[in-house]
């Protein structure tokens, strides 16, 4: 059409339609191909977390009878329906307590928005293990870049990025799945560039899970609508209205194409060992390394003494905090719980876990400002009844880049919050299936492993 | 829920959300009632011109499968499918020749996302046709008033302001059909924040039909989901990053609840004689009354001096278009064509009418910028081959403020435009309809009479 010519060589659209028409696994090095398993893995974990939560069941009651009549599963449930509706609640479930993966640079969650909308495509349209590890690995590179070139005035204004940014890992992750050509490609670019939303005022409340399940359900549908020649325009990204100008201000060129394949934005993701704002991962290791030593006693902390990061009591000084959700940024009620409990899962911050340490008393805090300390740092020092003080120094936290979640622990993770949820099933199939999901001749018949 | 406190007395949320639940019928003047039905007539109409454009063809194909099991119907279509997908396929028809209704100081066509969302809502839930006008009103009211608040910034960014302030129309509307509370109208408003998405990068192409779908789309949703008390923020407009601050520099808070209640932004709706930019107007409705001179003779106008806002001359000085899209903006060809057909409807701007002038020729036009002239204003000067001149005077274009289209007029472009669709059926009982719509005892009858 000469309305909509195929973009310029030098573009992002054209590097980017390019990239991933042509994308080859043998392309994709195997730390990388691993660490997309790693994704999947706690991707699902999470949207076990979320599956029976009231936003969640409020919206499949309310927008059931707005899918169509799909076969397509849901994580941790029994209703079956429309791929794109399933991507949606899937997409919903596994963000809602925002305890999904964490792209450093940029804060996206990459996993959400994505996963559910390639494994909604591979239970409708069979496609391998391979070609499903392929399209997660070229989505989350697109959706990061996004998200890297748009940082940080993107989200510093108000935009939601795992939404807004991750409609275009749905739409390219799906469009390669379908095996969509360079052109269509810039189409589903467009598809999803007149789809994007999400702000970050709607966090904390049921809104917010509305814009992670669109990123999910749109990005889908932008790809299907490429693949029926559903055009748009050239420059969707970079044109004088587009994304880049429209969503950013002065947004980083060099981060869209830079390195494209040879640095893979997906490898440096992240997992979250509790459910909690990052900054107080190390505050709650040092909380739960202290509880363990021997005759510890709880009621003979008299107080504690953090040296982290400024940005630790900027936002986590919070001694009143009243609900689970506060709570999740609260470092007295993150080191009360973990003294009581011994860990720091969901139920730490539930409501009723405030409750608790509401009533039975939250240590004293002193935070000293250390502006040369990692985020993922903390020099916990916890002053005792008898006079004595012990210091715990966490220099990277778990779950930070330097010290991620092994393996195993993203197994527990999973086993863990499947249990929580009530899981009928044995989850060890699911896992061992998404380690060898390369291998797999159909990827839908894995994520309906995790279907109750 | 203490996370989602009431927004405070003198918040937009609280005035509109009491605006919302209290608003009665017989506050509504009787002119503004009246502008509604002239909005929804139109609407109808320029649905039918687009219910079978490829866009149109294309979505209804790739899409359908993820409609749920509905019986509502679509504009001059056989189809029947769910509320929602109703509601998106009929808006995006209704806008994608930008010859639906303009609201004058936002550019913002409001009836395209809202009359469906709330026919859709009728044919599922039968409503009174008293009760569906009264939500129009007040949808209509919302996106006006939010898209004065946030212009001009807003379009000029890139904003497609049509489905971003759509949306919370549809939401409202939508809202008011279901009864919502004062309360679940907040929660209506942060559904719709979350949603809120479209850009003008992607006018001139499918993809910006998206946009104007989904506002359709996810407004109703939004009202749903509220209705379930899925619940947002207090302050998903005002808040620190809540639509006005990400989505607007310097909104302007008093456009949002000045005069509520008796200045009507509905009231000001305008309606396009012909599918061309509105600048256009008053040059096409210059050339048509010329070529109704006794004698005219088109081969004899050597050249034309259009003396006008230079408004004019920037945006419709376009000799050498070659597409149908171009045209629309071209003054050469809406003279050239106005001549040859003494008419201006849609098929005036087709590729197929646009190759026809630039092969029998367009005349040579010269432009005189006069800043001091309306956009609705012309002066066409005419030279003749025999050396004469003859001036056209246009104050107010047909379809400017001054100068609206009449009822009659608004009739007649559904009658012509439903017979351009191939529409099988007598319109005439529409058309009735909608004239008496506040009579109605269910407004869902009325929308299927424009159901093929």
């Amino acid at each position: 059409m000469s309305e909509n010519p195929f973009p310029p060589p030098g573009s992002v659209e054209r590097q980017w339609a390019t990239f991933a028409a042509d994308l080859r696994w043998a392309d994709i090095p195997p730390a990388v191909r691993h660490e997309a398993k790693r994704s999947i893995l706690n991707i699902f974990a999470t949207a076990f977390s979320g599956c029976r939560e009231p936003a969640v069941e409020k919206a499949l009651a309310t927008l059931m009878p707005f899918s169509g009549a799909g076969t397509v599963s849901l994580v941790g449930r029994s209703e079956r329906c429309d791929p794109a509706f399933a991507a949606f609640i899937n997409a919903m479930a596994a963000n809602i307590f925002d305890y999904d993966d964490n792209h450093p640079t940029t804060i996206i969650h990459p996993a959400a928005p994505l996963a559910p909308a390639l494994f909604a495509f591979a239970e409708q349209r069979p496609v391998s293990g391979l070609a499903l590890l392929r399209a997660f690995v070229l989505g989350g590179e697109i959706e990061c870049r996004l998200g890297n070139a748009v940082s940080p005035y993107h989200y510093a204004r108000g935009w939601h990025i795992t939404s807004t940014c991750g409609v275009f890992g749905a739409a390219v992750g799906a469009g390669a799945l379908a095996g969509l050509s360079a052109q269509q490609f810039v189409w589903a670019l467009g598809n999803a560039a007149a789809q994007a939303g999400g702000i970050v005022e709607t966090l904390g409340t049921m809104s917010k899970s509305l814009s992670v399940g669109n990123a999910a359900r749109l990005g889908l549908l932008s790809a299907l609508l490429a693949e029926a020649d559903y055009s748009g325009p050239p420059a969707p990204l970079s044109g004088e209205r587009g994304f880049l100008k429209v969503y950013a201000d002065n947004p980083n060129a060099a981060a869209l194409t830079g390195g494209l394949g040879e640095v893979w934005e997906i490898a440096k993701n992240t997992y979250k060992p509790y459910p909690a704002g990052i900054v107080l991962n190390p505050v709650i290791d040092a909380a739960l390394a202290f509880a363990q030593r021997p005759g510890f006693d709880p009621a003979a902390v008299t107080a504690v003494e953090l040296r982290g990061n400024p940005f630790l009591r900027q936002r986590t000084d919070r001694p009143d905090v009243a609900t689970g959700r506060e709570a999740q940024v609260s470092a007295q009620h993150a080191i009360a719980i973990a003294f009581r409990r011994g860990e720091a899962g969901l139920d730490a911050f539930s409501d009723a876990a405030v409750a608790e340490t509401l009533r039975e008393g939250r240590p004293a805090l002193t935070f000293i400002d250390d502006a040369a300390m990692d985020i993922a740092a903390v020099h916990a020092t916890f002053l005792l009844a008898d006079g004595s003080r012990e210091t715990v120094e966490i220099e990277a936290a778990r779950g930070s880049p330097e010290n991620p979640l092994t393996d195993a622990e993203l197994e527990d993770k999973l086993r863990m919050l499947a249990a929580r949820a009530g899981f009928p099933k044995p989850v060890q199939p699911l896992i061992d299936a998404v380690w060898v999901l390369d291998e797999a001749t159909d990827a839908g018949a894995v994520s309906r492993l995790a279907a109750a």
